[in-house]
């Protein structure tokens, strides 16, 4: 039997989504049929407004309803200290774990040369004109502790040596074990994991 | 932090959907943003459009884009054999298995007190309308091999027995293992279990 089109588009959009292949993408629409209409007119629109209603920091790369985001206008926080992360979900997870009052930087990713993944494929390059540009005290590297996490934690704390800044470059404390991924570790592993952080050298 | 208005809004949407936990479904939200925006429109039209532009055919009850279905309208169908299933998933994995050339009814649901979901909570009277006034040789009960597929099973032959019609009530062979999901079942054993079917008594 040929596919049912209303259906079939559907379920193409869903299996674009991580995790979700063919047989959960026709689940899903198949369930979603047993939705009233304005419920599936609020999803619509959800999806439709994710990226009209929501801005990417100027300064931090994080993403939030206005640039500068929440965290960079709030001036209760510590603007001298940056904290550097590779997606908003790594910054959320540190936010929730409540330990840190310092600023973020997004990279949106790490370096990967097998998926040629460069330096400036990344928020890297405006990461090191903050350090020049603003004062900072302390940069923690709170990238994953993954292979490409470690590999660009190494180059971030190389780059900014060479720029002979006097910045204090630290590496989140290996409380998390290795290969995990930030955005799941339990709040108080985070919070350990940032008192326990260290010097690079 | 309080959260990203647009953002929690789809977070919200996905994790109504089954087997989508707050987690995922915030994962999923982030890896949406970085879809370019036409993207994100085709998605929103294709769950806008879902129910619109579908039908419930009015015979059958299978979800097409017109009514009658395309299976109840197929000249080349032998509409004097009936086979009942739960779901129109199911019927679609019937329809891949290759082996039946009759016409379908889905209830939409099985027999559930437990849910309270009695006979007439699912397209059950509709069937029997249509024993009495179609020209039905065959009714081939497909439900579920699970504890409700089987009791709607035995509630359905009962009540064909009780109406008298001259109706051959034949249960899907069990090829498939007991409390297994039709829908996930190989093409083969759907074929086999087709042919398997046998008498009720």
């Amino acid at each position: 039997m040929r596919s049912i089109r209303p259906i079939q588009r559907l379920v193409d959009q869903l299996e674009g989504l991580p995790g979700i292949g063919p047989k959960t993408a026709q689940r899903l629409a198949y369930y979603m049929l047993r939705f009233p209409q304005d419920r599936l007119e609020r999803f619509a629109e959800a999806v439709e407004r994710l990226k009209k209603d929501t801005k990417m920091c100027e300064r931090c790369f994080n993403v939030d309803e206005e640039s500068p985001c929440r965290i960079c206008s709030d001036r209760g926080r510590n603007s001298s200290q940056i904290c550097v992360v590779e997606t908003p979900l790594d910054l959320l997870a540190l936010e929730r774990s409540d330990g840190y009052t310092g600023v973020y930087h997004v990279l949106h990713g790490v370096i990967n040369p097998l998926n040629n993944i460069g330096p400036n494929d990344i928020y890297l390059p405006q990461l090191l004109k903050r350090i020049k540009e603003e004062q900072v005290d302390e940069l923690i590297i709170a990238t994953n502790p993954s292979m490409e996490g470690e590999a660009t934690a190494m180059y971030i704390a190389d780059k900014v040596k060479e720029m002979g800044e006097k910045v204090r470059v630290t590496r989140i404390g290996r409380g998390l074990p290795t290969g995990a991924d930030l955005e799941y570790a339990d709040d108080t592993t985070l919070s350990r994991a940032m008192e326990g952080r260290k010097e690079m050298e």
